[in-house]
């Protein structure tokens, strides 16, 4: 257990980082910041940074020297980097679970063998591999580099006709997995922390709307059966427990419909992110502790903080040119609005988001 | 109007400039702290910082060049450095308010001048004066040296008997204010912020209770009066108007009433702080929009976010070794921790504060 005044080491720079760094000064935590990128947002409100690549041995140990405990804000974090800084350092959540997250063929496996439904899954190691993948799944299914995806870059989708041979190779040939397209009514994510005593507390579950492959507005609670949030929350606690889980993390999770015939609602686990996440940005401003500070809680070997939210919150995320509408946001009574530091705007970059919390109407 | 990415210069590195430094990370401003203390607790959430001292004209000055818009976390910055540097750069409030509020018997005739009730109150400037002023106001009454108290500092309470000219002597024979003491039934305090535009936003009133001079808790909505409520704002505003405020200041008042006859509560004006106050520190967790966004929001020239409460609110300082029990705060339910970063504890040094937020009960 960390005592106040002792410094978290977080690998990487950008606004998750940033946003843990702010909510671990509020509990009197340092945060010392390693990452490649220069004028990383997260330099701006730390108490130490190391601008460095994540193969650099002196820079890291330096690094793990300078603080108390490790963490990160993304899972493509290098194994060889998470292992080199977890033998002088603890580093949580624990480096197992980015080897489990950094491989969507072994993270599928690792949630079913938990009895847990995914979308139908095979190893797709070539091109004939694929041509056999579609024999068994159909169409439409998704391609997907088995590393190194997000906001839907590696991923191809593939309807019917496409050249099995070119999609294989515009994925670069690299170690894929083919997956079933489900037809989901809604896209939910339980954000959760578990706590170094194994203590656990999820958020009210999240519904996502992506546009573009990039996760566009949350809002909580998700319009879904108590029912299926209480699963969501078991699945997530469950796959915490699993992988002995130290943070924050997020399970994001299809919801299939039936409309015909008993109502029921279906859930089929899409990915997990090994840290904060998006759709947990609301928590800044609608719930009594954010996920940034139920994470720095967590990795310091502290108690988790109560999730209750303060009424229904939509975040929406600013992307690219959406940003320069900050006069406007900053205008619209009661909307939160977060701007990441970035200067320079790109199309699909993250720059900011704002959230709105409206009383509930039961 | 400055733009996201752009540097507000915060004259001061406490617990103050810690938290608006990093309510302007939220909206995408950096800070640049300029202060005379190592160690200081904003220095670890700032995107740049100057060590320097007060009067040391070349770093204010490479200061006033690497920002563009200057702020303070405390009302006794130096009239010389204010004006040097608003010679520079934007200073926002003005320094005309510093040099209002840095002389008790200054800030007193303004509020007067206003038609705003104080308490009486007559200069002293030597023994002689204050024989006369006691033999004026009668006793129990304040001696207080007109600059540079805070916390009880700098104030001696005149009962029956005590010798006047041993008293003036105990302050260093330093120019003084006699006050007549004022049988208050509660202390109050309006918190509130005006926008460049002259906008006006006040927070609900709040109710403190100070333990040995020191503010110990406070608590929102204030126990008065809804009448007593909007006149205490309108206090506020009328006082930000004259001084041509900018930024968040914080109102301290005296409610006296009177339990028999017709009930009425009577509002004087103690004290005002030119700046975001401990009183609003519930805002961080309390309300849409912190008193310390909102700082920043009006020094940018932003407009003002919105200050509706979440629920009723209380706020407690941790006090010098209050801090030590950090571990049960944090284990508290909804218990809202926040830690400074200091690391050595004194008696009566403002070590955190908790916020607990509970449902308002109509």
């Amino acid at each position: 257990m960390l005592t106040p005044g002792a410094t978290i080491g977080i690998l990487g720079g950008g606004q998750l980082a940033r946003m843990l760094a702010m909510a671990g000064a509020r509990l009197g935590l340092k945060a010392h910041i390693f990452s490649p990128g220069a004028n990383e947002p997260a330099f701006d409100v730390c108490a130490a940074r190391t601008l460095a690549e994540y193969d650099d041995e002196t820079a890291l140990k330096a690094f793990a020297e300078a603080v108390d405990v490790i963490t990160y804000e993304f899972e493509n974090v290098p194994a060889a980097t998470a292992e080199f800084l977890a033998a002088r350092r603890p580093v949580r959540p624990n480096p197992q679970v980015l080897a489990l997250t950094q491989d969507r063929l072994v993270e599928k496996q690792f949630v079913q063998s938990l009895g847990i439904e995914t979308a139908a899954f095979t190893e797709v190691a070539d091109a004939g591999a694929l041509a056999r993948g579609v024999a068994k799944l159909g169409r439409p299914s998704i391609l997907k580099t088995r590393r190194l995806g997000y906001d839907g870059k590696g991923q191809i989708l593939l309807q019917g006709g496409a050249d099995l041979a070119v999609t294989f190779r515009a994925l670069g040939g690299a170690p894929c997995i083919l997956e079933s397209f489900v037809q989901f009514s809604k896209e939910i994510s339980v954000v959760a922390a578990r706590g170094a005593d194994g203590a656990f507390r999820a958020y009210d579950v999240c519904e996502n709307v992506h546009e573009h492959h990039i996760l566009a507005t949350t809002t909580t609670p998700a319009s879904i059966r108590p029912e299926t949030a209480d699963r969501a929350v078991e699945i997530a606690q469950k796959i915490a427990q699993a992988a002995d889980y130290v943070g924050v993390l997020a399970v994001e999770l299809f919801v299939i419909e039936r409309a015909v015939g008993p109502v029921w609602e279906k859930l089929v686990v899409n990915e997990i992110a090994p840290r904060v996440h998006n759709s947990g940005h609301w928590t800044l401003d609608g719930a009594t502790t954010s996920q940034f500070e139920q994470h720095m809680r967590a990795v310091a070997g502290w108690p988790l903080g109560a999730t209750r939210r303060h009424g229904r919150a939509t975040m929406r995320n600013l992307i690219g040119v959406d940003a320069n509408g900050w006069r406007e946001l900053l205008q619209e009574d009661g909307a939160c609005v977060h701007l990441y530091g970035k200067s320079e705007v790109r199309p699909g970059r993250k720059m900011g988001h704002v959230t709105r919390v409206t009383p509930e109407t039961p």
